[in-house]
């Protein structure tokens, strides 16, 4: 049996499947049983590094969606257009699809799996998320005893890369971003990355599978890593912390509310995302009965998402190979929540603060930041004064678990006193 | 649709089981398609934590896997027999299986996996491998796009516990696996876990599904951590490493052959298996083109494994749910290979060395060592020497990759010279 395949877009990751399609020798047997129909691109003219046949690669991304004679359609446009459509006009013809494309499952996962769900086609998306590392499918298909209380991980790499070099190098931000973007691990316009918008999509995803409830993208807080200063990193790092950007989702107070987040986070150094560097990826998994889980490996390349990405065309495969046509699929495979869960309000998060003051170099300052946290219900976990230069001194404060809305009434408060010149930074801690 | 279970063997793992299956709230609703329809033990009178129906408990385990109205067996005896001959009496009974027993798995697995192809039936088993962790399915769903070409891993939470508490806290092996059993880290009697046992069955059954091929059992090389000495330990450091427990199976030098071993290796700093520590387990997979992926989690106890069981009942379940009866395997569920590989003899084998040797101190000793190395095509990495007491000097080589068979007679000669008075120890380097 040969299931014909469509791919909509030849970029850096539809190469690298069609040259995993095309030498299967050493993978999985079931490999052979697909075969490219067509592959949609935007230009013929293109100069590209694989030999195709003839007819294969065509511009008319319509016909390929609606081919009667192809199984499944694997999106590797990006973007939200035409992406979203395509897709839509894929399960509408009867298609499975494999996506790799993080924005539009994050905005549009609410249209796309209610139309799967009612064409009874199925919708995978390993490689939207963490790259090659497998975790959407163990999200799905191996984690479902537990009840899930987190979800967190590092998972965009070039924010990961820029933290790790100006950490062990020292480098002001702008600098390594410029770096980053001559080696390729950066945008020629990064906002999407350091500003944390790549990681909120997909938050969104990972969140929506631990959780079995639908997020709305829109009302994920972020905050990106560019107000980061190495002075933070050195004061993290002598306090035995690490400064990561973190993709955090937690279970809320009722049993529909989640925290979903992504922000700048100091992580203890023996927490196992700590060791995480460089383009690396990881994402940890916190329930009951199971503990902490953690998958880790490349979050991003065309090698390693080409392999997520042909393994769910394995699985659509497999699952076709065994039992034909779809007339009920699979609810482990398939998407089965439906309801939105209610996003916290920041404010109503609980979490550690690490906030860092210039102050004038008088007596009773920590008193009076002190007196200041307390009156709002923020206890201290450690304060640190560091020598002063020219009058002024640098008072690091480590708060313990605290209401965000409690901090930040403090944090207003303090601002006003006229011992405080500056409140440069202020981070989240695990 | 409810799908009924027999469960075999009511110890931690089964406990754990229960206690998931009565308790669904907040799990995956598949649960709910799951009833115990009875649990098999060896004695009815025994206390235990769960209060069950009346009539769920029975001592005939041999009904149970005969049940007509049963559909999966869950296997949780442990041990051969007579785990081997229930399973491969519910199989022929048309039942599939759910088991974490790995040295059932990895001695008896051919006979196992033909039988249940030919009746059509899964055998799954998560639990086997890694406690809570998954890595038998995402090796088995989401790695199929690779060439594995290794995959090595932390898979005994004793051993790993005991080697941390002696890096940590510079304590004798003695003393930390009288530690280890107090707290019920280590059994009674310990054997299986520190001689590498357990490990070297785990690794039969991660290689035979990294590298689709059967893997004999009795095959594999395995060395136990009972040798290893502070001293060993406290010069790895010095040098860079860490010295843990590893399984390790890489492609051998034709596509049949395999390596396939279990000793204490010296694991460089910056490895991500070396902030392994503790009862956590963790497996690297590496494989073109996904490069290098790691699955890290708490290796055993009842929660964790029994989440590994349950992942595996609700994988069976979701497929019974939508395909009914299973008339063609889904070949990424099931077991394709069926040839054995050939295992590399350990001589031919190539890797780095660490030797450490007591000498009289003499000149030319250094030179001496060196000459009869470089005779054997053996080239040394680094040499230490150490400072010496009572005319006995320490000396601590690291080779380079070379072939053990090489190495090993670079050493029968090296033990003959009179300047060498011994040589304590030898392990393998990552």
């Amino acid at each position: 049996m040969v299931y014909n395949i469509g791919i909509l877009g030849m970029g850096t990751v539809g190469t690298g499947t069609v040259e995993i399609l095309l030498n299967p020798t050493g993978r999985h047997p079931l490999l052979t049983s697909i075969k490219i129909k067509k592959i949609g691109v935007r230009s013929l003219d293109k100069p590209r590094k694989i030999t195709l046949p003839p007819g294969v690669i065509t511009t008319d991304l319509e016909a390929i969606v609606t081919d009667p004679e192809i199984d499944i359609i694997v999106e590797l446009l990006g973007g939200i257009e035409p992406a979203r459509s395509l897709i839509l006009q894929a399960i509408a013809a009867g298609k499975h699809i494999v996506t790799a494309n993080k924005a539009v499952i994050a905005r549009y996962g609410d249209e796309i799996y209610t139309a799967a769900n009612a064409a009874k086609v199925y919708v995978l998306i390993e490689g939207a998320v963490g790259g090659g590392i497998p975790v959407i499918e163990p999200l799905k298909q191996s984690l479902g005893a537990n009840r899930i209380s987190s979800v967190m991980g590092i998972v965009n790499g070039t924010t990961n890369y820029i933290l790790t070099k100006m950490t062990t190098q020292g480098t002001a931000f702008n600098q390594v971003l410029s770096e980053a973007q001559s080696l390729g691990y950066a945008e020629a316009d990064p906002t999407a990355d350091v500003e944390g918008l790549d990681a909120a999509d997909k938050i969104a995803i990972l969140s929506s599978l631990a959780f079995n409830r639908r997020v709305k993208r829109e009302e994920i807080f972020t905050e990106g890593i560019t107000k980061i200063d190495s002075v933070d990193i050195n004061y993290a790092a002598k306090l035995g912390f690490v400064i990561k950007l973190l993709a955090i989702a937690q279970a809320g107070d009722t049993p529909n509310q989640l925290q979903v987040r992504v922000h700048p986070t100091l992580v203890p150094h023996n927490h196992p995302l700590a060791n995480i560097n460089d383009v690396y990826n990881a994402i940890v998994v916190e329930g009951d009965p199971i503990g902490q889980v953690m998958f880790f490996g490349p979050g991003a390349g065309s090698g390693p998402t080409a392999s997520a990405v042909v393994a769910d065309l394995l699985n659509i495969v497999g699952v076709l190979f065994s039992s034909g046509k779809t007339e009920v699929l699979d609810p482990l495979l398939s998407c089965s929540h439906q309801e939105y869960c209610e996003i916290m309000p920041t404010e109503a998060i609980s979490t550690r603060f690490y906030a860092r003051f210039l102050t004038q170099d008088v007596p009773g300052v920590i008193g009076e930041l002190g007196t200041c946290f307390g009156k709002h219900n923020v206890s201290l976990e450690s304060v640190v004064q560091t020598g002063c230069q020219d009058n002024v001194a640098e008072i690091v404060v480590i708060t313990h678990k605290v209401k965000e809305g409690d901090f930040q009434q403090a944090v207003q408060e303090i601002q006003q006193r006229t011992a405080i010149i500056k409140m440069p930074s202020i981070f989240r801690v695990l």
